[in-house]
């Protein structure tokens, strides 16, 4: 008989070679595994709500196991940020789920924040947290531009070339720009997203803001559905896999 | 004849044992006389308006140099950003100022904020940038204590016992204590702090919003006049030095 548990994670992208285990690069799904694997002896399989690449930052990811040593919340949580405790991982909670319960499956929706730095000179404070843009940014415009992407739409245009979604249609429920003085931050809510689509929307948005584009010309790249037409693919390090709805 | 310039550095502390020059360790004065040096050819003094000790980070420190070189600010912050590439210190703005301004003597206030993330789990994404203090804390009460440094008191409850000021008599002009989730933070202002000052004030603060204290203790202890009689010393990582009015 095993139990299933659900946690909560919050980790530093910038150590880590993104979520999913490889061979021969550190991975916070592997980091966490080995955790578990020192707490209960059991090799567990951790499944996540969404894989996050190399430098992406998590405020609150979502993943679940099984286990078959009869324990509690505390315990596994005090045990797992023992054991991570030299890592810039931290279990944030941990919840006994219903054996049906899954991380990834059952998400209704997930949200993404990205932040921008908007200023000339180089980033300290911030340096790995954000991505440094130094031509003025026009946030209103920005938000005009990030409104023609609510709903369902064909996101070709944003989707990375090796994704492997089985289409390219997608329900963006929220896309929200907002500035404080030089930070830029977006927030994005879908029921899923397509691998690099909120980077390759936010480098895309930039151009807008920055005036190298204008509203029509963004029109124009997202109905072409077509990945050339669309901006670069904003950093890693300015990406937050912000939080999961069940 | 030399120009007096007027710099704005933010940095993150951690990599550094301070502002202050000293030997056997790596300091931020340090750092950017060398990178002055690099440009110039000229071996300057930077003048700060006030040390920050190791850990502790800038927003926006203030310092000033002389300059005999013929020069601009636009090259000045091109040339130490270039040179500071590998540092996590930034220069925010050059100025060319009046030859008796003086980045520590004609600063009228100062401003400090403290940070302190209120969760049981350990930080991964603010590690190094603020406090963790696991034990719940009441804001409001925190607040009501910080009320009672407001104005011009003898602060030796919250002075170091290796202070060089003159006297213990300091004002303070603001001293907020706010909270948004998880985080807590402090913001104080004064004409000049002495050594320790912000950390002692928000590790005795602490005691009040944990419980431990009630408001009339930090009052005893505020009016005691003794070191002893405060609580610990908050860590370095979690203070910023914010802002300097001239």
């Amino acid at each position: 008989m095993t139990t299933r548990w659900k946690i909560t994670i919050e980790y530093d992208g910038g150590n880590y070679h993104g979520w999913q285990i490889q061979e021969n690069a550190v991975t916070v799904q592997e980091v966490i595994e080995k955790a578990l694997y020192r707490f209960s002896g059991e090799k567990v399989e951790l499944a996540a709500s969404g894989r996050t690449d190399a430098g992406v930052h998590a405020r609150a990811q979502i993943a679940h196991f099984d286990l078959e040593r009869d324990t509690d919340p505390v315990e596994i949580i005090g045990a797992l940020n023992h054991y991570l405790r030299e890592e810039t991982i931290s279990i944030l909670q941990v919840v006994q789920v219903d054996s049906e319960f899954h991380s990834r499956f059952h998400a209704k929706s997930r949200s993404y924040r990205y932040l921008i730095i908007n200023r000339r000179p180089p980033l300290a404070l911030n340096d790995g947290r954000a991505w440094h843009v130094t031509v003025p940014l026009d946030t209103d415009i920005m938000q005009e531009a990030a409104n023609m992407l609510i709903g369902k739409h064909d996101f070709s245009t944003f989707r990375a070339t090796d994704c492997q979604s089985k289409s390219p249609v997608k329900t963006l429920s929220e896309a929200k720009v907002e500035k404080a003085g030089e930070l830029v931050s977006f927030q994005f809510r879908a029921p899923s997203f397509m691998y690099h689509q909120v980077r390759n929307i936010v480098g895309t948005l930039k151009l807008v803001g920055g005036g190298r584009w204008d509203l029509n010309q963004f029109k124009a790249a997202f109905e072409a559905k077509d990945r050339t037409r669309g901006g670069q693919t904003a950093p890693a390090s300015g990406l937050f896999f912000w939080d999961v709805e069940y």
